[in-house]
């Protein structure tokens, strides 16, 4: 029964009057953003430009349908184009060829597999594990490299495919010679006006008496009415003879429903790429959705949003155009623009299907630097100088993670990036908790409280070691605790109780449970007794099945240190304190 | 000046009356355990029998000089010995060869480079990550392919050299036929007496009489006294004529000091294996050093052993041998028989040089199935199936980590298992980390404590939300975190403040700092304010540095949780309460 309610979208009981209006408003906000960009990210992607039309229509539908975001707007995204594009390429499929689109319906596939897997088997959380500065990293070197796949439509250079960016870069100089003014020209005004159009234009027109929000509603038409305006005056003043290219003919339609994805071929080598669309992809998807849920506390179900962006990209596949996610810029736009539900959503895709079917003529004459410059001022803002700024200063293993991954995905290759950043991530984790912070601690005369002998003036008994340790103990810090309680009761050769403050461990695996079995055994050989204090319960019945309670002989395990105090010290009698 | 009072072993000058007899009879029956000991792992290794002699004789010296340890013994051990044999095979160099025994100098001195230069970066603490259960898989599963390899000397079957363990066993199942009942007889009749020479013979002497020292030295005496037995009858019957194979004839004399290893052929190739060889004798030695050092209060230098262990293997180039390190059994004997310093270790290498010198013929009639024996004997206890019922009944994921190592050594490859052991370890920590505990707490009346609410009866406050979180928040627990938030607010749409209560946070890193802003930022647009309490010195220090504090707003960062709810609920005045 639940499974069958699921089926049902939960936003469909809150369409109604203001808030149908809302969405109608901001779901044609969305579509007059979306044309021009679907159509540039499937150039980016090695596509024909329509497929980036066809990617706004079937996929938002279906996330419509299962996604638990009601503001997200999910459609051809520029990270999964560039990805796209990097896989095509290590194929060798030419750009816009019949084998690079066979690819990007492969890799829609193969992520709309890896997705509904994922989902079914409740692995959400796994995303979990892409830290904030590598994916910061990974985005910031992606959009690095989109921006440097865009410079031969802005230059007129050619640039080799494929290679690392500093061979790019060599290549552009070498071929400045090269270098197309026209294309330059177009592009950079642009690029300018599209700067313009966003907070400058939204101050000049409240400036001339516009309220806020309609001053916004404008500046985002503002894409579209550059994009148009290039056009015409392309087509009117006849600047193809220029040498400026131009998108050409776009055939009108639908996109034709199609099972081609079945015959999956190259489906083995683009399997890593379609891994990488997949897991980035809902990764970016799914923090833009929570961001966005929080502002009107909504909940975001991890397991949801992969089943629906999985059917968002069979949708892909089935539509024969690239993968799709959920884009952040768009998103915002949709929910600042008023969106209340996924209705928004599926206005858009119904604009964006009358676009492909009625007004593709419109864009024969759209001149390929102008779409450059959107995808270039699109993600410019990707690059994520404030969290590496912020990383670098509030930890250097974060910065370092977030540096070596934009540097891997700039210098070498996107996945290695990627890859080389998860395992630093890991590392730095390990290396952290693998050196705790370890106090020798006393008593505050007249309380109960204890405090580090070398920050405070405390009571301390010559044959009683009490130690603090503030980190659970795991395989990676056992040795060095160890270590640190061999030396401390070396440098006090009179004590005979050594008591472990554990008040801060949430967890004790195995490896620290017999090291503390081994130091029990081997204090015991050296005549002094182990005991434990404020051990949390979870870990005192873990603790209980292990062999440590043997170990531990006369040892006890204390409620907390005041217990352990009281009864050592009185059970002593050092003669020198009492 | 540091370093050069470095040079001079401790221990010297611990070297006087008592502890110089102590040592020299612990010494000698060190000695006497290590001569046939050392032949057999020669040959397991796939080398003559003589290099197992010099395995004993340069490095222990130069361990005795630098190590940190006052009783262990290094010399020939079993799983390095395992690991040489292995990476030989793996370059398909037969046994005994003149090839074999350049790459098992080739892996001493490629491992003593390993050694020391993880030494002079004062790397010890690296061999931590290796956790106890993974350590105790490889061990095992390392222990049944040495059994598996002394099948052939105590069956007469052949067995495929480097083939999985089952394709072994089915080689065995159908070469039963081949059975040479000779050896069979020989090697079951020195594995009876190898064990009896154990427990019962020490339990026996004590019951004739002795006291339980001597009855323990004799009892170790006992294996160089089966296989001169051994060796006596197959020279005074003639048992060669029965097909039993025999040591034969080895070349008496002192290792040439050879500097063979400059010429690294196969080093490429031989690397990983060195890799392997270094770490795990590495880790093997050291806790074994740990654990006798514990028992009297001396310290154990993990850098400085690196140090040690790889002047060690040096030695071992130069004397053309395969690499050493510090074993259990060896140790413990010489521990157990009283040895104070490193005396004892020089004491034995110089009797097993005297040994190499002069009473190498011997040795000429030594059966291989004893020395089989011998090996099969001393490597039993290393399958550690105890660990293995701990591990799995104290948490599934430390019993899964050792069992998968385990089965990656006896079904794939030794340096497979290894990594998937160590992969599974960190995922096994970082799925437990990323699932902290968190609590919705109310005060107990009358009282400053904040318990469960779900447990306890507690006062709550309509528009405040106390939650304590029970781990460090890092990257993979913070979108966790963040969901539980999400969702007890959404259950509470009355709330005004939340509180998190930080005691039990040990560490917080960028990715959930940005959390944390993120979090506040978008509650606040929700009309509630995020506050912290119980923020520990070190974080609250970086917390200071990030955006967090302005993202925060009007919230605050309460001294602990008594103070929060005071201050909050007094400027609430929510009258429901007040």
């Amino acid at each position: 029964m639940k499974s069958v309610r699921a089926l049902i979208p939960d936003w469909i009981s809150e369409c109604r009057g203001t808030s149908l209006r809302d969405d109608l408003l901001a779901g044609t906000i969305t579509a007059v953003l979306l044309v021009p960009q679907g159509m540039a990210l499937a150039l980016l992607a090695g596509l024909p430009p329509i497929l980036g039309l066809y990617a706004g229509i079937l996929p938002p539908i279906l996330y419509a349908l299962f996604g638990s975001s009601r503001t997200m707007a999910v459609g051809p995204a520029s990270v999964a184009a560039l990805l796209v594009a990097t896989a095509l390429g290590g194929l060798g499929h030419a750009p816009g060829s019949a084998e690079a689109i066979q690819g990007a319906i492969t890799l829609a596939a193969l992520s709309a597999v890896i997705l509904l897997a994922m989902g079914f088997l409740r692995l959400g959380a796994l995303a979990n594990y892409l830290s904030h500065p590598v994916l910061a990293g990974f985005v910031s070197g992606a959009a690095l490299v989109i921006i440097f796949s865009q410079l031969p439509q802005l230059t007129g250079v050619a640039l080799p495919r494929d290679a690392a960016l500093p061979e790019q870069l060599m290549a552009l100089i070498n071929g400045l010679a090269g270098l197309q003014p026209p294309l330059l020209l177009m592009g950079g005004c642009g690029m300018i006006l599209l700067f313009l159009a966003r907070t400058p234009l939204v101050l000049l027109l409240q400036k001339m008496g516009l309220q806020a929000g309609p001053a916004k509603l404008l500046s985002r038409c503002a894409p579209l009415m550059i994009v148009l305006l290039a056009t015409g005056l392309t087509a009117l003043l006849g600047l193809e003879r220029l040498g400026i290219p131009v998108v050409g003919d776009i055939p009108a339609g639908l996109p034709q429903p199609s099972l081609d994805f079945l015959h999956l071929t190259d489906w083995r080598a683009l399997l890593p790429a379609a891994l990488v669309i997949s897991i980035i992809g809902y990764v970016e998807s799914v923090s833009v959705a929570k961001a966005l849920a929080w502002r009107r506390r909504q909940r975001i179900d991890p397991n949801r949003e992969l089943l629906a962006l999985g059917a968002a990209n069979a949708g892909a596949a089935f539509s024969g155009t690239m993968p799709v996610a959920g884009g952040f810029a768009r998103s915002v736009v949709n929910f600042d623009a008023g969106a209340r539900t996924q209705f928004a959503g599926i206005v858009t895709a119904l604009l964006v299907a009358l676009t492909a079917l009625f007004l593709t003529p419109l864009f024969q004459s759209l001149p390929l630097p102008i779409l450059a410059a959107l995808i270039v001022v699109a993600v410019i803002p990707l690059i994520d100088l404030h969290t590496f700024r912020a990383a670098w200063h509030y930890d250097k293993a974060d910065g370092l993670a977030m540096l070596i991954t934009f540097l891997g995905v700039v210098l070498v290759d996107i996945e290695m990036g990627l890859l080389a950043g998860l395992c630093l991530s890991v590392i730095a984790l390990l290396w952290r908790t693998s050196h705790p912070h370890v106090a020798v601690v006393g008593r505050v005369p007249g309380t109960d409280y204890y405090r580090n002998v070398s920050r405070h003036e405390v009571e301390t008994w010559p044959n009683l070691l009490l130690l603090r340790i503030d980190e659970s103990l795991y395989f990676a810090n056992t040795a060095y605790v160890e270590q640190l309680v061999g030396n401390a009761l070396a440098q006090r050769p009179e004590v005979r109780h050594v008591v472990l403050i554990c008040t801060a461990m949430n967890h004790v695996d195995l490896s620290a449970v017999e090291t503390l079995q081994g130091m029990a055994l081997n204090l015991r050989e050296a005549g002094v007794t182990l005991h434990l204090a404020g051990v949390k319960g979870p870990i005192m019945d873990r603790l209980r099945t292990s062999g440590l309670m043997e170990a531990l002989g006369e040892g006890h395990i204390y409620f907390n240190t005041e217990q352990a105090v009281l009864d050592l010290v009185s059970q002593n009698r050092s003669p020198a304190h009492f």
